[in-house]
């Protein structure tokens, strides 16, 4: 196994440790909505959110436990985005991560209300004292992850790309509708190790511009992997932007130059990271992992 | 005007006044994103969560603006429940508020993410500076308040309800889905201004204990309003719950027990606020209004 499929794994099973313990095997009336939260968070995906948070924060040797709940808090955000989105009322999705979707598996009704208890729980596990001893740290972390899953950012952009199914974006519109969907949610988890690690503001700002060039080459990939890849591996279903005529990175540049681009993007990651010189190694790992990915 | 109806008037508009400011006039593509989460959280209800926020913030002679920014909080989850609940997979209500509800008016898509926005929006309220400017107090109200909104709280409640329209639930099991579905916020509005102010464990305690007893006559009071209500004065459909076989306070206690219930239980809330003297004379007069009013 590459270094990165096991630092991967090694963050999946961390993050699952946590997620059995926050969400304990369900009893009572409550017993289906906990068994939806776990169904659509513990063990699936990659874990990519919550490897950054790990990679960031081992720039500034922040503890294992404190990483562990923050990338937790991130993934958990993240999977309570993916239920809402594939619900019958926005993409429509039956598969995710290669299983039946959330509303599929349970009802629709229960997967609105996993989603939107997974969401609540990701705030509580940041706001708590076990996830930094410094309340300050906590707020920081609380308020940064709200704003970059809000209207501003991650539900934002979900918006933004109901709406571009009527419209044709060009390459500006579709970078800022992706740089909010999928981006702000990167850009949290690069930036959450240096908010743990109080790094100076210097850091924090090559993480950003780390976290921008990786968002975009993130997506670019996702666009690509639509066009060409295999639902099997993939764990949902494929060609679906094309079917729906959506303005995509893909339909802008085409697949050669949208490679190339994701490329380019990688690399200019990784440039930004030069002042961490090789303890930014994972990270730079991630960046040839996002574009080079077969799922 | 009488005393209690002023304060709701005040706070309402306070509130509405900070929304305005959290969410501005829409523009860009996300606009119709704004346009409902305005829609469906400006200029509307009675506030009563805000208002207990307020009164109980007096008790400890908390800031204005901490009062008003956590009161927004709790109505912005408030506000952002409803929304999902009113969708066809959940309860299905088309009116809310005396308005059209927030699928109506906009879209199944669009009320989800709203509601989704709207929860975001009341952490990244709660986590900032400008709602205390000790952390540690941020870090308590966003951690209660996460608590209170998710699994094991609001939405809990929720799921459970949806399970109970399958099933014949007694008084115990009744009063616990209510304590989870409605309980859980307005105690987290009471004792919120036992944490902006600080408060001594025996003062947060009490209040908790008026909570509890509040909530309870507050969902018997729905009930009744829900038996025998006019629902263009309610703003939203009536006598559903009869309707879907569900049970409720009432059908298990009937009309007349159940309001004496309420009357008692509303008398108890107050009693529980003795230690405070005068001071709660607020506080008392919303254990009243709760029983008393007609919508």
């Amino acid at each position: 196994m590459s270094g990165i499929e096991a630092a991967l794994t090694e963050t999946a099973s961390a993050v699952d440790e946590f997620l059995h313990t926050a969400m304990p095997e369900p009893d009572g009336p409550e017993a289906v909505l906990f068994e939806a939260m776990r169904y659509a968070s513990i063990d699936g995906g990659k874990r990519l959110r919550p490897l950054l948070v790990v990679a960031s924060g081992g720039l500034f040797h922040v503890g294992r436990q404190n990483l562990v709940r923050t990338a937790a808090a991130v993934e958990l955000v993240h999977c309570y985005s993916l239920i809402h989105d594939d619900l019958p009322a926005m993409d429509d999705d039956a598969m995710r991560r290669g299983k039946p979707s959330c509303h599929v598996a349970f009802d629709e009704a229960t997967a609105i209300l996993a989603g939107d208890a997974l969401q609540a729980l990701a705030f509580e596990t940041l706001a708590s004292p076990e996830t930094h001893a410094d309340p300050a740290v906590c707020c920081e972390l609380v308020r940064c992850l709200a704003i970059a899953a809000g209207g501003h950012g991650m539900v934002g952009g979900q918006a933004i790309d109901l709406e571009a199914e009527h419209a044709m974006l060009d390459i500006g519109e579709i970078t800022r509708l992706q740089q909010l969907k999928t981006g702000a949610l990167i850009a949290f988890a690069c930036e959450a190790g240096a908010i743990l690690g109080r790094a100076p503001r210097a850091a924090r700002q090559a993480l950003r511009a780390y976290a921008h060039d990786l968002g975009l080459a993130f997506q670019i990939t996702d666009d690509i992997l639509d066009a060409e890849g295999d639902p099997t591996d993939m764990g949902k279903a494929a060609r679906k932007d094309a079917a729906a005529g959506k303005a995509t990175f893909i339909s802008v540049l085409g697949l050669d130059r949208a490679r190339e681009q994701a490329d380019m993007l990688a690399d200019q990651a990784a440039a930004h990271l030069d002042m961490f010189e090789d303890k930014a190694e994972l990270m730079r790992d991630i960046a040839r992992f996002v574009v080079e990915r077969r799922t």
